[in-house]
């Protein structure tokens, strides 16, 4: 069952990662002229400008705001360093309400000295601390699934299952998951589990990109949409009749594109974003 | 819950690849008179000698003969391939029944141009047909579930509940699982899984190394055990008590420490062993 083509570019959403070289501002009015409809905003792009300028910036250019990333990074073994992820966390989300964003990305983070349930233990009780802020500025948390080749720094939670569990537990419209296609495909419960977390209504984003065969770096060699073995578009339609229907999140990180040229690379995103998506 | 401290290494078997600088002769020599326990053999490690003769080496030097390194490799959009595949492993089969070898280990295998569901049926294809050749020569086939990592080109098995999934199919006492820590230790469901394997009577290997943070190569930088985050004294006290009483094979892929002296390394490897394992 293959879904039908994309025609337009109303669902496509850039993240500012994705053509990490550019200014914010020259992202914005990149993304805009091409017709590009949304931007997930990265934490470190922000340059010059505050939060509240950012998204003024976003509207006047006509470019719908999407998520911020990103929050989360919640465990440690260290008392103080969960302190000031949680205080981050209570940042961020009021950067993400400065900003008009409604949505925060949570890479919910990792300490390799302790056990991974522990670890989910402290993501539980980060959100836990979270959460009234979010309430507060309406802002919503998307836990996002990481591939468990992440599980020793940057995520304990490395399936679909475990981010639907977490999201359950809250049982707060605030709280969702983050579906991105390289954390996740090669899961056998991937489609049963893409299903339960639309039938909750916490699907909240969908992030598309490729896994390259060979991967040269496992953080930093992500390919664009059709370089690799992902089969996108059957996510898609997983995704979109589990009841989604926002924006298909363009997120690669890639020395090879950031070294390249990011007008051509803008061009080569939107061409993949058409036949591959 | 932690095991016993392992005091003796009765139990300890090394796999050639991860001393692969040395030949073969040298490998059998040096474990043995190191007081290790046993070797596993991989192919690639032959040299000028039949596996017949290998075989008699072993024997001779005192080393249990524990495993022969790999086959699998099943999966592939060309029939032709395909058909290779299972014309291989049966030469391993026979390679392991001549060389006195109990077991092979299956590294499934997986073919990115093709979903992973239909490498899975392929995988149980393959095996079904070596099967009487295994039953002939009385070698055991132990499907190692690969980290997700892989999943692109190496394996389609990536958790215990897949691997045994796969073996409960066959329902032979030749047909079981290999335990590699570095593969599984993300896993949720392992110490479930792993009962459920030894409850069976389908845990057939437990192989040790460790997760390093961070890891600069996903396929040659495993660590020895100590230098990373996996619990392997918690993983090994899960399938000793799920009636596993076979060796702790050291397998360990590090382009660092074959650059080393083997010497060298292999007091180490019998240093972390007694102290990490």
């Amino acid at each position: 069952m293959q879904p039908e083509p994309i025609n337009d570019l109303s669902k496509l959403c850039i993240h500012t990662i994705t053509t990490k070289p550019l200014s914010i501002e020259d992202a914005i009015n990149k993304y805009a002229s091409l017709g590009v409809s949304g931007i997930t905003v990265w934490r470190d792009a922000y340059g010059p400008y505050t939060p509240s300028r950012i998204g003024r910036l976003i509207i006047d250019s006509g470019l719908t705001p999407v998520a911020l990333c990103r929050g989360g990074f919640f465990p440690s073994a260290n008392e103080k360093k969960r302190e000031a992820a949680i205080a981050d966390n209570i940042k961020a989300i009021e950067e993400a309400g400065d900003m008009g964003m409604p949505m925060i990305v949570l890479v919910c983070g990792a300490d390799p000295t302790q056990p991974l349930a522990l670890s989910r233990e402290q993501i539980k009780h980060g959100i836990e601390a979270v959460l009234p802020h979010a309430e507060k500025h309406n802002v919503r948390l998307a836990i996002e699934p990481l591939h468990p080749v992440y599980a020793d720094t940057r995520s304990a939670i490395n399936t679909m299952k475990q981010a639907n569990d977490m999201a359950d537990h809250f049982n707060s419209p605030l709280v969702g998951v983050a579906v991105d296609v390289y954390h996740i495909w090669w899961d056998e419960d991937l489609q049963d589990e893409i299903h339960r977390c639309g039938n909750a209504n916490r699907l909240f984003a969908f992030h598309v990109c490729d896994w390259k065969v060979p991967t040269s770096d496992i953080l930093l060699d992500r390919g664009l949409m059709g370089e690799g073995c992902i089969n996108i578009p059957l996510i898609r339609e997983w995704v979109n009749s589990a009841g989604f229907s926002g924006f298909n999140e363009v997120e690669i990180f890639s020395e090879i594109y950031w070294k390249s040229s990011q007008d051509e690379f803008l061009e080569k995103i939107i061409n993949a974003y058409r036949l591959y998506v």
